[in-house]
């Protein structure tokens, strides 16, 4: 071995060494944030928020210490001269990127922009379990003006908001999204309206019938052995707002919320998050502890897990095997369900406003209430206080409903709490993904409605494996897309599926 | 302000945050044993106790960095000229013995034991299902050897499992614990011979009858609120072998196993562990993130738990809100249990292989059973291949039964897994603390009595936060139990009152 070689080795080392210590604080404050999103108690907030806090600052001085930023230098140079190739390369144009987005945040902001967050998830339970818009209201100014200072450290030249876009998505901005919107309602409004007015609705009594909550978590595990999740390596939490997290190779968990007269709520929260904890599970186990773990962006994340609730769990051929759950579970309702009228019931379009229960066809408008509403703040043409009023607004103007009360309305969702804004748009874009990698995956040999009718979705789970999961964060999202299906992204095949699915249900 | 107290003043500062961030990581680390010991998936064991050796290395570099030794120098110096005092003088005190303790275990060897019980916890999970002792027996080899090579450590000129004892109770000695066993044995086996030949056994059906495990649930929660712990302080979950672990101010959580035909189980589980819970949220809240926060020591700790589980719990005083709790909860079973009938039957005195279902009188045996074999193996008379055998041959003597599996054997404590050798003493002693405690509270006005039937605690609990919870770190057990009784620890107190009470139950 020559000395630039051996030189390369031992960069090579050093470095998976700073990889697996920021891996290690990552999975811990993971952990922290699971545990309070799921069985810690109320009184116990504070005391998280000091610890995440304080680990966050670690991790950040750790990220961004001149020992790494040497490191990162070399590195970059080894790999320049092409003494470094392969998956470590990866690992280094990623690294470099992170170092880079990382440095323009002072430590202490860091530090304290994690205690924010900590605390406004505390407050938003709060706020939400009483309908209390105002006592969350600070949060949501707090939380907008740190993300907008943190958005021009990074980019002071771009307009914030298409920065807290490219967060979620790379290459994302608001001039993209305003045309994604303007193409989607062009089919989505006129297809509503159709239905408002000369649609048959179904029967969707029996989904209202209550199903007790130990029942529903067998129905959990069932739907999780259905998808082909292996039991050892997920668990089954409860909380206010369903969401999924991966931790590491053979453990990716599942969080959900059980409502004792909605089983189906709870039915498409568990496939939704499921498609998460896969996708996280996908990952090549060779990416463990280095900076290629984990999904690469939230609009891929929401292509797998909108793929796995909507396209095949929404569709008509997964109704066998969905049914044959409820009628083993619940006979005394299900069994005089038909495959026909359960897929008409959980298709239903009609405006509604809670946006995790949307229906496929009116969900994208939920996601341009809150897409306005975060340009509005984000322009500085509004604050939180006017948010309910903006909500009761345009959910009047997109789905021609009246909001029942805040906790429904724009308490409904945890993500402003948790510092996620961008982040709604990238749920339509993943719905769009999706309606674009079935003709992907046809073309590749498989039968999607056999695989769905079947009950063994191992075709469809190995073509997103090999496609999308086992990248990790190796590829970003619109070389995903293109190499996934031959063609950059383009919106047309997720309006084409709605008016296509939609038409069909109601004889439009 | 004189330039010494000034100089008093800031090393005052700089070693609360060296505390602040040392608390921080026990924090994380209590918090992803915690995940790992009641949700964590199987295959996320690994990553765990990456994290968690991480963690604990960093903490173990921080408590014994030379800057932090050198902190430590200057404030004992600073206490010794009188410039600390109060609580920063306790915390100094505390943390300086912390601190040396530390410092004679290498960090990587600190790290690597941290990975060791890790494992050796999600081994054990798995070998308890499987009955498979097998597979548990080389980590209890392991971590007997690194015990004994940390013992040496520690202190070489004394017998390595006295310094374990001393590691959970200070002071405690196995020749003491030999004494107390004596003096216990010769109370406890002539009972238990009297009540297995001429002893008339009480009616005990009702107890095994089926409670499904949501109400068992229900009962836990009306448990809690009848002990008086603040719901918003505390959480329930669902583990293997139930276990207790305080977090921080306002957070101190409870698991336990259900098991739906035995619903006085979880009964007694949930009072043991809320005891232990009662007395981690009863720490002065002025010592939060200090190095004095939680509980001083495991004796006093069980001291806790089975004051409220068998002092109170089994007392019949108690019976009266402990019925009324199942009555409304089970009617069909409890409906025609007289407090009486319930008084005896959680009362039973019969040998039976599982210790935390043992009854009072019988318990202190179970804990024999564990203490001869840490010391045969601590002694180097036995490795873990002889357990089994030797589990049989000391059940077979002190129970006078026969053991029925591995599982309900010598694989049923979780304790050993988690590398906690020297800690079963502690239960038998909390118990005869607990003991001595009863005629102080009287002594005190406490009418204990009156106070379990009323069934509102808070006479009793004020006397033990007075007189142990508030106190936090800052007194070892021996000046705790001295303040406390107005006279140092006496067995006799326990033995007296197992004799009375089941001399009284069986009319003997």
């Amino acid at each position: 071995m020559g000395k630039n070689a051996a030189n390369a080795k031992k960069l090579g080392k050093k470095f998976r060494k700073l990889e697996r210590k920021l891996w290690n604080y990552e999975y811990l404050l993971k952990i922290a944030e699971f545990d309070g999103a799921t069985i810690a108690p109320e009184n116990g907030a504070a005391a998280r928020g000091e610890a995440m806090g304080f680990l966050s600052a670690e991790h950040h001085k750790l990220l961004t210490s001149e020992k790494a930023q040497q490191l990162v230098h070399d590195l970059n140079k080894a790999v320049a001269k092409g003494k470094i190739s392969g998956q470590l390369a990866d690992e280094v144009r990623v690294f470099t990127r992170d170092q880079r987005e990382a440095l323009v945040i002072p430590t202490d902001e860091e530090e304290a922009w994690t205690r924010l967050v900590c605390e406004a998830d505390a407050v938003w339970h709060k706020a939400k379990a009483a309908n209390d818009w105002e006592s969350f209201e600070p949060y949501v100014d707090r939380i907008v003006e740190t993300c907008k200072r943190h958005a021009g450290y990074l980019d002071s030249t771009k307009d914030p908001y298409d920065v807290m876009l490219d967060q979620n998505e790379r290459g994302l901005t608001s001039q993209d999204f305003d045309a994604f919107c303007d193409q989607v309602r062009a089919t989505v409004v006129p297809l509503v309206h159709a239905i408002v007015e000369h649609g048959r609705q179904p029967n969707t009594s029996f989904l209202a019938a209550r199903v007790p909550e130990p029942l529903q978590r067998q129905i959990s595990f069932d739907l999780i052995e259905l998808l082909g999740i292996d039991r050892a390596d997920t668990a089954l939490a409860s909380t206010e707002h369903p969401f999924s997290e991966g931790f590491a190779v053979g453990d990716a968990r599942i969080a959900s919320h059980i409502y004792e007269n909605n089983l189906i709520s709870n039915v498409y929260s568990i496939i939704h998050e499921a498609g998460h904890a896969m996708y996280e599970l996908g990952v090549d186990p060779a990416y463990a502890y280095t900076c290629l773990a984990g999904g690469t962006s939230m609009g891929i994340h929401e292509s797998q897990s909108r793929f796995f609730e909507n396209t095949v769990g929404r569709s008509r051929a997964f109704m066998g095997p969905l049914l044959k759950i409820l009628r083993r579970r619940v006979p005394a309702i299900y069994g005089s369900v038909a495959e026909d009228d359960l897929y008409r019931a959980v298709n239903i379009a009609q405006p509604s406003p809670i946006r995790i229960e949307a229906d496929e066809l009116t969900y994208p408008l939920h996601i341009m209430i809150r897409y306005e509403i975060e340009r509005l703040l984000f322009a500085g043409e509004a604050t939180a206080h006017d948010i309910p009023g903006l909500w009761a607004n345009l959910t009047e103007k997109y789905l021609g409903i009246e909001v029942p009360s805040d906790a429904q309305g724009c308490l409904q969702d945890t993500h402003w709490s948790g510092g996620s804004f961008g982040y709604f748009p990238t749920y339509a874009l993943g719905s769009a993904y999706d309606a674009q990698y079935v003709p992907a995956m046809v073309a590749d040999g498989v039968d999607v409605g056999a695989t769905c009718a079947s009950g063994d979705l191992a075709p469809i789970r190995s073509w997103l494996e090999q496609k999308i999961w086992r990248w990790g964060r190796s590829k970003d999202a619109p070389q995903l897309i293109e190499e996934a299906c031959g063609a950059p992204f383009n919106a047309t095949y997720y309006c084409d599926y709605l008016a296509k699915k939609f038409g069909a249900l109601y004889a439009l």
